[in-house]
C-alpha cells in the first residue's frame, strides 16, 4: 500500500479527493495550497492531513501526485515541482477534458484520475458508484490507481482520450443543461411569485425514473404526444423571448414533426 | 371521516390514488374501469378496492368521485355518472391544466385535486411533499380534500388557474426537457458504445443541489465561465446538427455575451 500522497490544490476536488485519500488507513497526505490562512482548520479534524504552502516543503519520496487544481494551471505547477520529487512520483492529474498524457511533457510518470462528477466544498461528496477514469503511463500505477478507486467504493473504468471528452460533453448536456432549464423554471415562476420548490418532488422522480427506464422510454408530456393545444397555451403564457426560443427549440427536438 | 370514494380510471394516476386512498382507515374505494379484464388482480391486495365496469354500478351515494383518466375525457365520463350519483357527489379532477371549475358544466359540486410529479403505475410512488393542488365549489369538501392530501403527507396548496398554468409549462421544462436533454446524451454516448449509466451519479449530484443551493447559485461549465476553447472542442465533436443547434441555443442562453 501506498501511504504518502501529496494533493496540489485544495478547490471542491481537491478538498473531497484529501478527505477521502486521508481515510484510508494508514495514509498521510501533503496538500499543497497557496495560502495557509486559507484553509479552516475546524473543518480539517484528521491528524493524516498536513498542509504547506511551499512546494518545497513536499514529501520529495511520495509516489503520487495528484494535480487537483484548475485545468489551466496543472501544467504550470507540476513543473514548480522540486526535482527531486519529480524525478520519483507520479503525476496524476483529475481533468476530463485534458488528455491523459497531458503531463507528458514535465514527467514520463504522468497518470489521470478523473472522477466525473461535480464537486462542492460545502457538502458532503459520496464516491459510491461514481465512474473515476484512470490511465497512466505505468501498468503498476495504473493498478494502484484503478484499487484506490475501488477502495473508495467509486467505479474504475479504463477509456481513450476521445470517449472521454464526448462523456464532457454530455456531462455538459445532463449537468450545467438541465440546471439551466431549472434556473429558467425559477425565473418564469417567481415572476408570478410560485415557490420553485413546489417542482422538487416532479425533478427527483424524473430522475429517479433512470434507474430502471431508458431516457427514451420515460419522455412524456405534451411534444411527446404532439398535444398542440397545450403547446399554445404555453407559448401564450411566455414573455421572455429567450425562454420562447428555448421552448420551440426544445419541442422541436423531442417531435420533429410537430407543427406549433 | 368520508369513506366511500370513487376513482374513475385506472391509469398511472388512477392506480396510485387508488393505492393511496385505500390504504385510509375504514375508506373503501370502488373504480371504474372500461374493461375488467385489463385489471391485474395479483396486483390489488386490499379488500378495499372494488371494481366495476358499469357506471350504473358505482355507490350512488358516494361523497367524492375523482375523474382520474385523461383530460379531454373527463368531461364526458362525468356527464354519463348516473344522475342520482351526479346528484350528491363531488366530481373531482385530477389535471393541471385545465381550469379548477372545467366541470361546473356538468355540476355545481366540482372540486380539484392536482398532484403536481409524474406517475408511473409500474413503480412505487412516494406522495411525500409532492404538492397537491385543491379548489372547489364547497368550502366543506375543499378542506376535506386539504385533510385528505395531508394524510397522504403531500403538501396541499391552494392557487388559482393562471398559477397552476404557469406551475405545468414549469414542470414540463424540468421534467419533459431535462429527459430530453438525458436522451440526447444517451444517443450521443452510444454512438460511441459508451454507457449512459455513468452519468447517473452526476445527475443525481446535479438535482440533489437543489436542496440547498438555488439553481442559479449551483451552475457551472464552460458556457458560464465563459470557456470558449472547451466549447468549440465540445462542437468539433457534435456531428447532429440538431444537437448542435441545441447546444449552442442552451450555450447562449447560460451566457448570451459568449462569442463562439
Amino acid at each position: 500500500m501506498i501511504n504518502d500522497i501529496i494533493v496540489l490544490g485544495y478547490g471542491n476536488l481537491g478538498y473531497h479527493l484529501v478527505d477521502a485519500l486521508s481515510q484510508l488507513p494508514d495514509c498521510t497526505v501533503t496538500v499543497y495550497v497557496r495560502k495557509l490562512k486559507s484553509i479552516d482548520s475546524k473543518r480539517v479534524n484528521s491528524s493524516s492531513i498536513r498542509f504547506v504552502n511551499h512546494l518545497e516543503d513536499l514529501p520529495p519520496t511520495a509516489p503520487l501526485c495528484f494535480a487537483a487544481v484548475k485545468d489551466d494551471a496543472i501544467h504550470k505547477v507540476c513543473k514548480s515541482l522540486p526535482k527531486n520529487l519529480l524525478a520519483q512520483t507520479s503525476l496524476i492529474h483529475c481533468s476530463g477534458v485534458l488528455p491523459a498524457n497531458h503531463l507528458s511533457v514535465v514527467s514520463s510518470r504522468w497518470a489521470l484520475f478523473y472522477p466525473l462528477n461535480s464537486f462542492s466544498k460545502d457538502h458532503s461528496f459520496s464516491w459510491e458508484k461514481v465512474p473515476v477514469f484512470i490511465d497512466g503511463a505505468d501498468p503498476k500505477k495504473r493498478k494502484y490507481l484503478w484499487q484506490l478507486a475501488e477502495q473508495l467504493s467509486a467505479r474504475p473504468v479504463e477509456n481513450n482520450d476521445r470517449d472521454r471528452a464526448v462523456l464532457h460533453l454530455a456531462a455538459v448536456m445532463v449537468n450545467n443543461f438541465t440546471n439551466h432549464l431549472y434556473q429558467k423554471a425559477e425565473e418564469l415562476l417567481s415572476k408570478h411569485q410560485i415557490p420553485f420548490h413546489y417542482l422538487i418532488p416532479l425533478i427527483k422522480t424524473t430522475t429517479s425514473k433512470l434507474d430502471y427506464l431508458s431516457p427514451a422510454e420515460a419522455q412524456t408530456g405534451p411534444a411527446a404526444r404532439g398535444d398542440v393545444e397545450t403547446i399554445r397555451k404555453h407559448l401564450g403564457l411566455i414573455e421572455d423571448e429567450n425562454l420562447k426560443s428555448l421552448y420551440l427549440e426544445l419541442t422541436h427536438s423531442i417531435n420533429p414533426d410537430l407543427k406549433t
